[in-house]
Formats: C-alpha cells, structure tokens, sequence
C-alpha cells in the first residue's frame, strides 16, 4: 500500500519517519504528473515544493496554525495531504478540486489566492489578529522568489520588519517567477546562494544527531542556530535583515530533514524569521526541470515526453505576430509586461527586439508608470497583461496613464472568462473598471483580424490611453456572410428587425449564430469606451434591445448603453444579460458562458422565449 | 533688490554663487510661509526641500534634463524657480498655480504627479526611453522617504537595480512620511544616519578647494567619491547597494555645498545611483518643525503663530469619534490606515487603542489585505483611506476583500470633490470602480448622523466587504422639515410629484433645497450599491428623472439607476448630470459642484428649464 493512500489529514504526515517521508514525496510527485497531465495545471512549480509541503506539516499543526501558501499555485501537495487526494483528479474540473487555495474547499486553505505576493500582508494580518486574541498559534507564509519582485511583499516586509511579532516567512526560491526571475533581487539572491558558506548539513552528523532519541532534536537544531549565527556575521547587513527580519538559510529545499530542522528552529524566535529554502522548479521531472517556464501553467499534456496535447494559435500569438511585424517599421514601439512574455505571446518580439522589450517582474503597477516614463520620451510603450493582474494598475492607468494624456496601450490578455483558474483569474470585471478612467478608448476585438486593426488604431490614429482587450482561447467562428466594417461597431442582420441583440467581444459570433433566421438585427460593439452614438441610433427604435456580456453586469458597458437608450428616449424593452454580483467558479470558458447564458443556445433560447412572451 | 526676483528661470540660479544662492533659499522660505498661510497648502514638506532644490537647479539642466518630484507636495522651490513666481500667489485657487506638478504649467514640470511612489517608475522609464534615443541628459528623481514605504517604489528600486542605467535617485529623508514615518526601513534609515561616518564636509577644506578654479571641483567630487567608497566600505552591505543602486551619502540637505558636490559626483556615475539626503521637514519655521505633520497639508493660517484660521467639525473627526465609541464596547474593531491617521480623524484611536491601531505606512494595497488577514481572526478591522488613495488597492479590494467574504470595511474619506489638490486627488472615481466588485455594499452618508448610522450597519448589520464613503469638510444643511428614515434611501416632497430627483451623498441637501416649492420629489440614496429596488419603483411613474452624482458619469450609479428603470418599463425623461469623461481641476469644492451643475442653484435650473422645455 502507497503511504500517499494513508495519507488523510496532516497528522499522518507527522506519525511518518524519515525514510516513509522520502518515499511520499516520491508518490506525490508521480501523482502529481499523472494528474497534471491529464488536467492541465502548474506543474512545475508544485513539482518543486513537494518535500517543503511534507516539511511544513510534519512540523507545524494546520489548521490551527495557519500554513498560507502565496499565489496559491503551488498547493497541490498541500491539497493532497489535507484531505484532498481522492477528489485529486477533478483537478481545476468543473465541481473539482481547485488549483489554488480555496477556504470553501478545506479548513486548511486559508485565503483564496490567485494573485501574487498577498500571503505576506495576510499572513501578518493574522499574527497581529491572533495576537489581540491571545492565540499562540504559529503563522506561515510561503513565498515564491517571483513574488518578491512585487510592491506588496515589500510594503509587508517594511511593515513587519523589526517588531517582535511571530511571523515566519519561506522564500521559496526556485530562481524563477513564472518566467526567469527579473531584477535585481534575483540577482541578489542569486550571490547569497553561491557564497560558500551555503548551508549544507553533513549527512553523517546529521543523521547520528537525529538517532539520538529526544536530545537529537534540540541538538541539531542549537547546531543550526549556531550556523546561522554565523552566517549571518559573514554577510554582515543582510538585505532581510536590514528589513528587520531574522534571515535563515538557504537550506536544500529538497532535504526534509534539514527543512524540518530549520523550521523547527525557526519557531523559537521571537521575531519575524525569514527562512531562505533553495528549491528546483520542475523537481523530479526532467523535462519540467528543463523547461520550467513552459511547465509552468499548461493544458493537458503527454505525461512521459511532455508534448501538449492542445495547439493552434490563439490571440496570444496573434498579438505577438503583430508586435513584431509593427515593431519593424516603427522603432519607437516598445513592450512592456509583468513575468508575463510567454503567456502574452511576446517571447518572439523579446528574441528580436531585446532592447525594446521589459519584463519588469510581477509588477503591474510599476509597468503601467515605467511605460508612462518611456512614453514621454517619444516611445509607444504597449503594456501587456492578463486583465486579471492588470487590476493591481487600476491607480497607475488613472494617475499615470489616462491624466499624463500621452500615447500608452494596454493589451489586455484573457479578458472574459478564464475557465479552469476560477474565481480569482476572472478577466470579468476590465471593461467595467475602465469605464471608470477618464478619457480612455477601449477596443474589444472578436477577431484576429480585428485584434490587428484595433492595435493599429490604437497605436496611430487613437490620440493618448487606449485598451484592447480579447479573450483568452482562439477567435470564435462567424457567419459567413458577416463582414467587419472597419467603424467602431458592425451590424448584422435585417435593417429593419424589430429586436436587436448588442453586444461585444466572442459573444457577437454567438449572437450572430442565434439570430440566424430570425428577425433580428446584431450590434456588434467593437468599441466599448466611448460607445459610438451611432450604434445606439441603429437600435433606438426597436420594440426590444437585448444586451449580452461577457463580464460584470455592475458597471459594465450594458449599464453604460441603457444611460444612453434612455437619455435618447428609448421606450422599447431592455433587457441585460450579464455576470450577476458574484464570483464565477472553475470550469471550461464554454461551460462558463453557458452558465451565465452567454452562449449560442442559450441567446437564441433568451430571444426566441422572451419575444413569444412579448407576442403573446 | 531680492534674488528671487530675479530669478525668472533655472540659468538664473545656475548664475548665482554661494553666499547668494544662500540668501535666495532665505527669501524662499520667507515666500513660501507667506503664500501657503495665505492659500493654504503643504508646507512643512517645501520648507523641507528649498535648498535641495535650488542645488539641483544648480547642477542639472532643467527641462533637457528630468527632475521628476515625487508625489509633487514638494514642487513650490521647483515652481519658485521655473518661472512661476509671479504667479505663485494663486497657489491652489481655481486658475491659479496648481500645488503639485502639472505639466500643462511649465515644461519644468514632467509629469502630473500627487500619489506617492511613482517618480522612481516614471523616470526609470525615462532613462531607457532616452537610452533608445541616444539622448544623453540626466534623470533625477525625487522621493522622499515616506514614499519608500509603497510597494511601487520598491518593484522600480528592483527593476532598475544592477543596470547600467544612470538614473540618480534622491532619498528625501526626512524622516516622516506625512506623520512620523512608520515600518522597518524608517528605523533602518535612522541606523544609517546615526553612524559616526556621517558625512560632514569639513566647510575649510572644501572652501579652499573650490576656490582653486577649474581643478578644484573636480578634486572635491574626487574627495567625495572617495569618502563615499570608504563609508560603503565600512556600512559592507547596504540595503540599497543589496538593491543594486551605488549609495551615496547621507548627506546634509539644508547644505547648498555638500549638496551640489554631492550631485556632480553622482552625474559621473554609470550606474544608478541613490543619494539619501537628510533633511528637516518645515526647516526654518518653528513651528512647522515641530509638529511636521500639522503642517504637512494645511488651510489657511496665520504665518506668525500658525494657527490655523478655520475650524469646526467634519466628517473625518466625526468618523474618528464613532471609531473610539465603538471601540469602548467592541474589543475586535480595528483601525487600519496608510500614513493617513491626522487626516482620517483616527489620532484619538491610535492613542486610546495603540494595539487595535495600525499605520502600515503609505502602502494602500498592503492596509488592505493586511485588513484582511486581521478579518480572518475574528478582528473587525476598518481601513481609513481618502478615496484618491484607496484606488490603489482596487485589486486587494476585489481579491483579498470581496473574495475572501470576510467583515471587511473600507471608511472612505475625501469621496467627492477635494477642491484644490486638483486632478491628481479627486474622489470621483470610487462608486463607479466599487460597482464592479462583487457582493460589496457601498453607503454614501450625507450627514454625520448617517455616517454613523452606516458605519454600525457596516460593522454590524451587513454581511461581508462594505464601504462607507463620504466627503470632505463638513456636513450641508437640510431643510428643517426632512428626517433621515434610517432606510437605505429617503424621500423628501410630494409623493405624487411628476418628476423626481434622484441622488446621493452631499448633493442629497442641495437637491432637496433646488427642489423646495416645485412639484419635484427627491430620492436620496444612503445605500448606492446594491440600489434598493424599491427606491426604483418610488420614480418609476415619474413623467420625468433626473439623476444628479457627484462623481465620473461612466460607470457610476447614475447609470446604475438608468438600467433598472429601463429593465423595469420606465418610459418617461431621463437625464444624468454628472462629471463627464475629464479631469477636475483645482478650484473650491463648491466652485467645482457649480462647474459641474451640482450646487443648488444649478440643481434647480436644469429641473425649472427642462421642464419648461418639456411643457413647452
């Protein structure tokens, strides 16, 4: 029997010795791959803090004290050891298991996570909490390497730094973000891990200090104390240090007993401890290991020689195509995105246009007004994002995009639903929150084509802040017979129907697919913000408007059209179908647009039964 | 004749020696203290910054070369000096001189800037925009050490670590943010100064050496260099040299010499460079000196006492007063705010409740998942944020607030008009971006006996993340006859009214008073997300709505109300008077309700009119 199988709760972690501990990381990470596999999923990342996962729970006690891992992608072992491992293989399914840290799945996950370099800011939240109520408990925050290129680990850095709170920090570095790690802290870590004073525990002492029952324990731990002690004069003024934190490490993050050690150690300060653990993205795998950046996010794959099982070009690639073409002609066009160069399809524009491309780190804020500083020198800085993290900006896109009034593009990746990432990668909520930005233009193309031709509007004819936004996934399919215009909207169907259908994004190839055959005429946003007057014009005079949208009915640009309906005098019915006030769960973008009615069937079923109830 | 008044741009500095440039700096200060107790505005932080200023101007180049001031509240000296001079009376009023750095004034000015941490991210991306232009002038930016606390500082600190570029930043310390400055990198600050290597120019030596015409200054920057390089060598790993920028100094700020030596050195460094200059904030003025943060932003006052020469109760203090009240009997509520605890009204709760008290620095994103981890103890924590600032945690609102459906609320100060910090500090933005998040509430309290009333159904009523946002000064007179019904909206005139006013917030009062004697009924919404359907159906046989929001018209609730009256069957009038697609500049807080047509007087003439219209 696997130990993986007796494995239900943190506790039987803890009964395991060390030679059983080996041996389930070596089962975690075989079901890890075959579950990856099959599902799609970070792999690489969770493939690295398997033996740091069974470290933290053989030592510390969930959920009492609170384990918070950051982002949250790398709590796949987490899941298998806290009661998960049955329901493993509806990972990031519909109704499965989720792929990041989720409350309403375990008492163990403690926030949902799906951003970067939050666990910090909570994790001390909770200590200062747990203080006011007298509660011992311990309270860990697991951090990526590629968080800590993000503000807000920092402003939780400066904020715990030098009290005497007990908060323990893992910098988990894998000398990678999701792409290689920028900047300079990487390369800072980079030097502390070559100094030769690394922390390597001789195996043999080691293992005779851990045979001696009862004072084994301390022992090593007072050695270790000693050693970083030690260490810690060497580099004299650590940069963690400075910051007021206790710094330990680094430590094989791959070794569960000097883990166990340092954790343990780390426990007994009465400061804020920053425990540095040295692991490898990908570990264990050797493709994984290789390719970490690829393996990071990724959809089904062959799980023996790492080929995806899924291709074809997407808007991704599209966006690329067109920065690099764009880029030879025009040598102001700059790219600027957050860790984000292959998810956003720029990793070609990077190899041709080293000096004009900046991954600044997960750093979205910082983006957005690094890009306002190239612009004012006469660069067109195009800033790429998903729409998800582009929410961390919303400051910088006013403050520093829109007011500035010089050329500044956002392309905005995965806009619409996201599918299998869940609730906190929803790219739901961009075209409300822009609305919001003074003077911004904002494109929702449907099309490959479109994509090319809002970009190009966007970077020379549009004056100042301009957004293009397109989902995540390949373009839609449209009915033969619809042609783009070219204008900021397009029309489809009879001229004189007495419905209309608006909308904008994939949803219009939906909705042209639903009004097929019927008396129906499709608007076609192909600019959300400002909405053309004209478009509202085409349906001013329609007994019924039906709105569709792919994001939040809050705000959105369906409120948007409706103020201007009604100012013009509409008198007909209008009805908005939109994500209601909620949050959307996992599952794939399709069954996504057919749980809030935003796919083909579902619009035709809305038209077809709401005009019969008009009729009759 | 003064030096200032001959001063009518920076080559005029560049002209004058040391003993004038001395005596300028005294006329400076002397303009200063008599334009801002006149005008009101920040002044303990120009006081901070005259001679650092004037060194700069003497150094650099200004407009070829970027000087880019941080959060801009330290832009008069700049102004002074730039050819603004003579019109620095108008300092903040409605036309006149804007309090911080608007481009639109002067070619000296590069960005618009009054958010804290973007000038480090704005110049960096100036430095590689001028790099790809081959332009070889300087960019300097100017951050003072309040701002060293945000996140966004630190993500440019690491994105332009460790390259070749010359960007030379300024570390203005002195040591307060807005009020005494807070978290781990203070403290470290403090441990630098305090160093016996404190550089101290011996006044002889230097004095001999720049007389020596020709090889005298270089000979001082060499000196210089070489101090610097010992003091580096000593302090081994400084935190900014960790952050790979070459660290220079402390240096005294309130020292022309030093200062520009010290600035001809870091132009020779092919690095970046951080020179940290200390200096006092409200230097030269007793009492700004000594209560620094009083006079940090301040009204009208009288310059020889400095007593301030308005007063009376508002919002803030009122919020502030609740916050204590409650504390009394709820040992969980918890206050959490970022470098704003004088401006929120919660100095009386920092010194009453010091461990439910926390000032994590001017780090917006941080409060707020910080609040959260507060939350999931069982803490009730309220973040105190003006609007303006709050934006900076719209992603932490949506990901580490609504996500997470913890108790969570947000007190909102300053929503509104601001008046004359102008573009950069308006709160006209936060009831549109909050209509995004999902399962908020958001309450708009016109008086302080609803903020109270708002606040308890926030803490106690209300499930979840709630916002209570409400507006700078104080609270506007209602008409004696109307009485708040502790709903979530009010009525006020006749019930059988054909045409309605529908608003929220402050402008509630006015509408009420536009609409005495005219058959006009008021809505006033407490509750402006979700909007009560009921307060819809109160209208919805109106012949006429006018909707009337002191906030952007996009994405607000104004359009909010437009779509539930339209999916509801509303055939009548609809008109939306709110700030359209622009920026609002400085003026009065009514001045800027009046441009708007948000006062009475306008209130009443766009109902009186249009419905004349209407009838005619």
């Amino acid at each position: 029997m696997k130990y993986l199988d007796q494995i239900n709760a943190p506790e039987d972690v803890q009964r395991l010795d060390a030679d059983a501990l080996q041996k389930l990381c070596c089962e975690i990470r075989e079901t890890l791959l075959e579950t990856v596999s099959q599902t799609g999923g970070h792999l690489a990342s969770n493939l690295g803090v398997v033996e740091l996962t069974v470290a933290l729970h053989k030592v510390f006690r969930s959920p009492q004290d609170k384990i918070i891992f950051d982002v949250g992608h790398q709590v796949y072992t987490h899941k298998l050891l806290t009661g998960r491992r049955d329901r493993f293989s509806t990972l990031r399914q519909e109704g499965g298991v989720s792929g990041f840290s989720r409350p309403n799945e375990s008492e163990h996950d403690v926030f949902y996570s799906g951003h970067s370099g939050t666990a910090l800011s909570s994790a001390y939240g909770v200590v200062r909490g747990n203080e006011l109520n007298d509660d011992k408990s311990y309270t860990v925050a697991v951090v990526g390497d590629g968080s800590f290129t993000n503000g807000l680990v920092y402003e939780a850095l400066n904020n715990a730094g030098r009290t005497d709170c007990r908060l323990i920090v893992i910098l988990n570095d894998n000398e990678m973000s999701i792409s290689r790690n920028v900047g300079s802290l990487a390369r800072y870590l980079a030097v502390i891990r070559s100094k030769p004073e690394y922390v390597r525990f001789k195996a043999g002492a080691e293992a005779v200090l851990n045979h001696i029952p009862l004072i084994g324990k301390p022992m090593a731990r007072l050695l270790m104390r000693i050693k970083t002690r030690i260490k810690n004069d060497l580099y004299d003024s650590n940069l963690f240090e400075d910051m007021g934190f206790r710094y330990m490490g680094p430590v094989d993050g791959h070794n569960i007993g000097q883990l166990t050690d340092a954790l343990e150690t780390a426990k007994l300060v009465k400061k804020p401890v920053l425990l540095h653990v040295h692991t490898v993205k990908g570990k264990g795998c050797e493709y994984a290991e290789q390719h970490p950046a690829l393996y990071h996010g990724i959809s089904k794959f062959d799980m023996y020689s790492g080929e995806p099982l899924t291709g074809g070009t997407n808007f991704s690639e599209q966006f690329g195509k067109y920065m690099c073409e764009a880029a030879l002609h025009d040598r102001t066009l700059c790219a600027v995105t957050a860790a984000m160069a292959l998810g956003t399809g720029l990793r070609g524009f990077e190899e041709r246009y080293p000096r004009r491309f900046f991954d600044v780190g997960i750093a979205e804020e910082h983006a957005v007004t690094f890009a306002s500083g190239l612009s004012k020198t006469g660069m067109k800085p195009v800033v790429a994002l998903y729409s998800t993290f582009l929410q961390r900006a919303y400051d910088q896109i006013l403050h520093d995009g829109a007011l500035q009034g010089q050329k500044l593009v956002l392309a905005i990746d995965r806009a619409g639903f996201v599918g299998e990432d869940g609730e906190t990668h929803q790219g739901l909520y961009d075209a409300a929150f822009l609305a919001s930005i003074p003077q911004i233009t904002v494109y929702s193309p449907a099309t490959y084509h479109e994509l090319r031709q809002d970009m190009y509007n966007a970077l020379y004819v549009d004056a100042g802040l301009v957004a293009v936004r397109y989902p995540r996934g390949s373009e839609p399919e449209f009915p033969a017979d619809f042609k783009l215009s070219g204008g900021s909207f397009d029309l489809y169907g009879p001229e004189d129907a007495p419905t209309a259908v608006v909308t904008y994004g994939r949803v219009s190839a939906y909705a042209m697919q639903a009004a097929a055959g019927l008396p129906v005429r499709v608007v076609k946003l192909g600019r959300i913000k400002p909405v053309d007057p004209a478009a509202v014009e085409a349906v001013l005079r329609c007994g019924a408007v039906y709105f569709f949208e792919e994001g939040v009915r809050s705000g959105g640009v369906g409120e948007a059209f409706a103020l201007q309906l009604l100012e013009r005098g509409f008198a007909g019915k209008y009805s908005l179908t939109a994500v209601p006030d909620c949050f959307v769960a996992q599952a794939s973008v399709d069954a996504q647009l057919r749980r809030y009615g935003l796919d083909t069937e579902s619009i035709r079923k809305k038209i077809t039964t709401e005009e019969a109830h008009h009729a009759g």
